[in-house]
């Protein structure tokens, strides 16, 4: 099954287990489906059903241990894990923490994701009894996974590539497809349909929006409103190969559009333009935020993030905004992602996805039109 | 946008305020994507970006105050909430805890999801802080939830009918669109196109496997492998339609199936006719897990679950296994997903997705043949 070959997943834990011991983390206990995909390869979409945990832990200076539901042994084997243990789940009374407290009480430091962006995909009683009966000393982890998972490898970004030109081969279609009278529902599915069809494996996010002379968000799922000449369509989406994520829009006139509209999109075009040839390594990612806010200009824009990392997921550390100052460095693959405000409560959000180059930036999408395009 | 009325949510909330006022918590707190959307209407697939947490309290005995990020206000307005707090999101050093620190305060005792199959979708020191901060009990809100999760209203009931019949239509075309020589790839997008055409939204979880004369997992994402003559094929869909969830699978045999086949499917679809049957309200969880591991023999099954709760998630509680005696009550959705193993290290899996009602049960998917289907 594996597109991460075995080489790279156990490199990838090689890494974190450096890091631990400069750390002084003797074990990385992972809960989530990110940070498994991330050190085992291993892939479904079965995180769905929250039913089941899935555990790794992963020694300083041991081989790791994957603690699993028994349902997923079978596919799991093609891992290459020497050390799996299963447990009959769901069996809500002991839903591996026996098994894991034997496993994690020879650690005196034990480190779980805990800070920005993390999240726990175990049920809190649990972590809480695990806690209270290995006794080690738990710490937070996300800063040694955040560093690492933010640089990306060859192989991730050659799925990054794909899939980001697999969403432009869908875009370019739109115009094709899209006309006055469509619902979004419609536009969407049709758009969805463009992205398998050009290899997408999986679409989890899109976001579809239209109104007249404007829309007024970009985190909406698409409803039965019909679009009509006057109207801007944005299609924002994160589709997936391979487990890993494109994250980029592309706004459309419906007729030629007004003043407002042209500029607004000029701008927050030119912001983007901006930002793809100025990122390079070494800049801090507020210095890529400031390069985009001093082209719109504050009275243009209130949003506080113009982008973020991409990757395993559709948004990675770091943020492209004021407050965040990581460092990029090559291999980093980046959303520049600004929004320009205008006319009445109207947002112009226009998005492309980047890899930070020894020398510069290299842009993964095939770039939008300088001018607003027209249906 | 919203699919479910305002009055509906309203009364979740209140039927949730009633049973808090049960269980002695003044205060309800929420994170995850499920219960906000259950308790709000509000759906969106942003919770995709973990950058941003999202955020619900409802008081025992006050109107519910919503505390999202800036990005949603937007959108979360058609909700008709009269409290809503923002926050510029993201923003690590305070994800909207000095704001909630503010509001959980005034409370003796919260109520948060613990416990089985829940999780956790905001930073775990974001939760210690806040914890620290407000000093108030924490108390385990999994039970109520759940309690009232479990059955399901009208409108849900509409929502979860209408995607288990999608599902059936799009099942009913794979004879028409696959055949030896195609990949598991290939059939998995054409059945997820079909799906949407019938007028499903979206396909979060599509599982597929084939193999000669057996299939061994039913977790896997679609691979490569080119389907033959001799082998037998599953799809496992949840698709989704307005945020609801069906869950059920078909299999089809690539040629004429061998007698162990053959067997190993009818005693699956027996077992399913048998539940089906004798599904009723009063009876336990474990009783119908009893009548499909009867039918089915000991000897011809290891797996521990035979079926699940379903609705908002692909899998919900109660389980349809021997140590759940969750009482089955009219209005709770559930599935029927014996396993039979046969062969070497086979498994046949049959599902089919039924209500309980006043009476007895209704079946909500289109009924598999009681013979496997030949393709």
């Amino acid at each position: 099954m594996n597109d991460i070959s075995r080489d790279e997943v156990f490199g990838r834990i090689a890494i974190a287990q450096n890091n631990m011991i400069d750390f002084g983390i003797d074990a990385l206990f992972i809960c989530t489906e990110a940070e498994f995909f991330y050190f085992t390869g291993f892939r479904t979409q079965f995180w769905q059903s929250p039913a089941r945990p899935w555990f790794l832990v992963i020694p300083a200076k041991k081989s790791p241990i994957a603690i699993i539901p028994e349902i997923g042994l079978h596919l799991f084997k093609t891992c290459g894990f020497k050390q799996v243990i299963t447990w009959p789940s769901p069996r809500p009374r002991d839903e591996g923490i026996s098994d894991l407290i034997k496993i994690l009480k020879k650690f005196h430091s034990i480190g779980l994701s805990m800070g920005p962006e993390s999240s726990l995909r175990m049920p809190l009683n649990d972590l809480l009894m695990l806690q209270s009966q290995v006794g080690s000393e738990w710490r937070d982890a996300t800063p040694i996974i955040r560093k690492q998972r933010m640089i990306k490898s060859k192989n991730e970004i050659k799925f990054i590539k794909k899939i980001c030109n697999i969403g432009g081969l869908a875009f370019s279609k739109v115009p094709k497809f899209a006309s006055s009278g469509d619902s979004l529902i419609s536009i969407s599915k049709q758009f969805t349909k463009k992205l398998l069809d050009f290899g997408a494996d999986y679409v989890p996010y899109l976001a579809v929006a239209a109104g007249h002379a404007g829309y007024c968000d970009i985190i909406s799922p698409p409803n039965e409103k019909k679009v009509e000449t006057g109207d801007i369509l944005i299609l924002d989406t994160g589709a997936t190969f391979k487990g890993y994520f494109c994250d980029f829009d592309r706004n459309f006139s419906f007729g030629k559009p007004n003043k407002d509209i042209a500029e607004a999109y000029r701008l927050a075009w030119i912001a983007t333009e901006n930002a793809i040839s100025y990122a390079k390594p070494g800049m801090a990612a507020s210095q890529l935020f400031d390069i985009m806010n001093k082209t719109i200009g504050s009275d243009n824009s209130s949003v506080g993030r113009f982008g973020h990392g991409l990757g395993i997921q559709l948004t990675e550390w770091p943020s492209v905004c004021s407050h965040d100052h990581t460092t990029l460095m090559p291999g980093m693959v980046i959303t520049i992602e600004p929004s320009v405000e205008f006319g009445k409560n109207f947002i112009m959000v226009h998005e492309e996805n980047i890899i930070i180059t020894d020398t510069g930036a290299e842009i993964l999408t095939l770039r939008a039109p300088s001018n607003i395009e027209i249906i």
